[in-house]
């Protein structure tokens, strides 16, 4: 389980936590190429396999196509504009197959902590569990797939974040609003979203962030704007066509 | 180990996260009055109790007596500025001694994970797990401390934040930079400092905040500023005199 260099591998690595500063550092001179979904394949280890079917369990199935959508986007994004982050696939995975665990209705009712924090929590605790099975995570892949789920609505523009976080920060804000439209190439995003529909994604995620605003008015997803968040989602002009 | 109103008790309630505008909001017409140490006294509860003697075993005497002093300092802002903030001093007391588990030495180079966060979970766990004994923590009150640890340092100018959340934010900011002078009288704070002594306090935080962020330079402490967050620390005029 344990690897020769867990802070690359594991994508512990700091990178610029501003998305802003991140992007416009090292503009690239040419635009994003088409990555079909099958190019950007999902892991095939035992920790990848149980998780999934553990995500696919819990996650209505909107969320779920959501976080695979987040999976498929990302590596793209990766591929297109840092090539350098040396992570490796399955770390990634886990960390957007259980990024909204948080929001199920047994979870989201279930607690009276933010989500992103809960998720985290519930992360740690289930990629390190297998019953008598084997198909744990380390310690150290846990817990960068859990400082990943509890800062991915982190939006900083001061200081640092991993890079799997920044990624998984990226990626959502990329299917859940649009921003950031050029980091993936059109085809790519009709390849994944044919693949997992997002089934009124836009709707539902933003009733899911009213839902955790209304039971916790202290939630950190209040950060975001408690009306603006729910607008930019709405008003995702670049998922429009696929709704 | 339930209470009737978890949410006010246990300090949930919503408020704003942004300590300028809560602040501005209700401008007092009378400056802060002398509360001595005598008047902010600590919970006398089993579980109080048991809390209490974890972290004076595991924190080092500077970071137990800066805990201290941020209960104390807590409940005078508490009762200048914010009476209608109805949460048990015992809810408070636990976040205040739990707040900084994370920074130990044993901790600190014990997890990948931003020393907030580990100790967030750090706390669920010891306030919910007393061996045989039955000095524990309701759910609700061990989650509404988590958070609090969790969010301790994330200054939001957005959105809300749990009331305990943001007490714990103002007095730790308090004790650590000097900031918001005008929320405690001269006389407290030399009250409080002479029962806690500084022990050097403002050069041992900037060091542990700059081990934090050379052993994890991915942490969220980062998002305070690299060099400006230690450097607000050593300028603490304030408590200059008591160092």
């Amino acid at each position: 389980m344990s690897c020769s260099d867990p802070i690359a591998e594991y994508g512990f690595s700091a990178v610029e936590a501003s998305a802003t500063k991140l992007l416009s550092s090292s503009a690239p001179s040419h635009p994003a190429a088409f990555i079909p979904l099958s190019e950007t394949p999902i892991p095939d280890t035992p920790l990848a396999a149980r998780i999934n079917t553990y995500a696919k369990s819990k996650l209505p199935e909107p969320t779920y196509n959501h976080s695979l959508r987040v999976y498929h986007f990302g590596l793209a994004i990766k591929r297109y504009r840092f090539p350098e982050w040396k992570f490796t696939d399955e770390t990634y995975f886990l960390a957007c197959l259980l990024h909204d665990i948080g929001t199920t209705d047994e979870n989201l009712n279930g607690t009276k902590m933010s989500f992103e924090f809960y998720g985290g929590f519930l992360a740690l605790d289930v990629l390190q569990t297998d019953g008598d099975g084997e198909a744990v995570a380390s310690r150290d892949q846990a817990e960068s797939v859990a400082e990943a789920i509890i800062r991915h609505q982190d939006l900083c523009e001061v200081g640092t974040i991993t890079a799997v976080g920044q990624l998984l920060q990226l990626a959502t804000i990329f299917d859940n609003t649009g921003a950031y439209p050029d980091l993936v190439h059109r085809s790519t995003i009709e390849d994944v979203s044919k693949r997992f529909p997002r089934l009124a994604w836009s709707q539902c995620f933003a009733s899911t962030i009213r839902r955790e605003n209304d039971r916790k008015p202290w939630a950190h997803t209040t950060a975001l704007g408690v009306e603006e968040f729910p607008s930019k989602v709405l008003g995702n002009k670049l998922m429009a066509p696929y709704e």
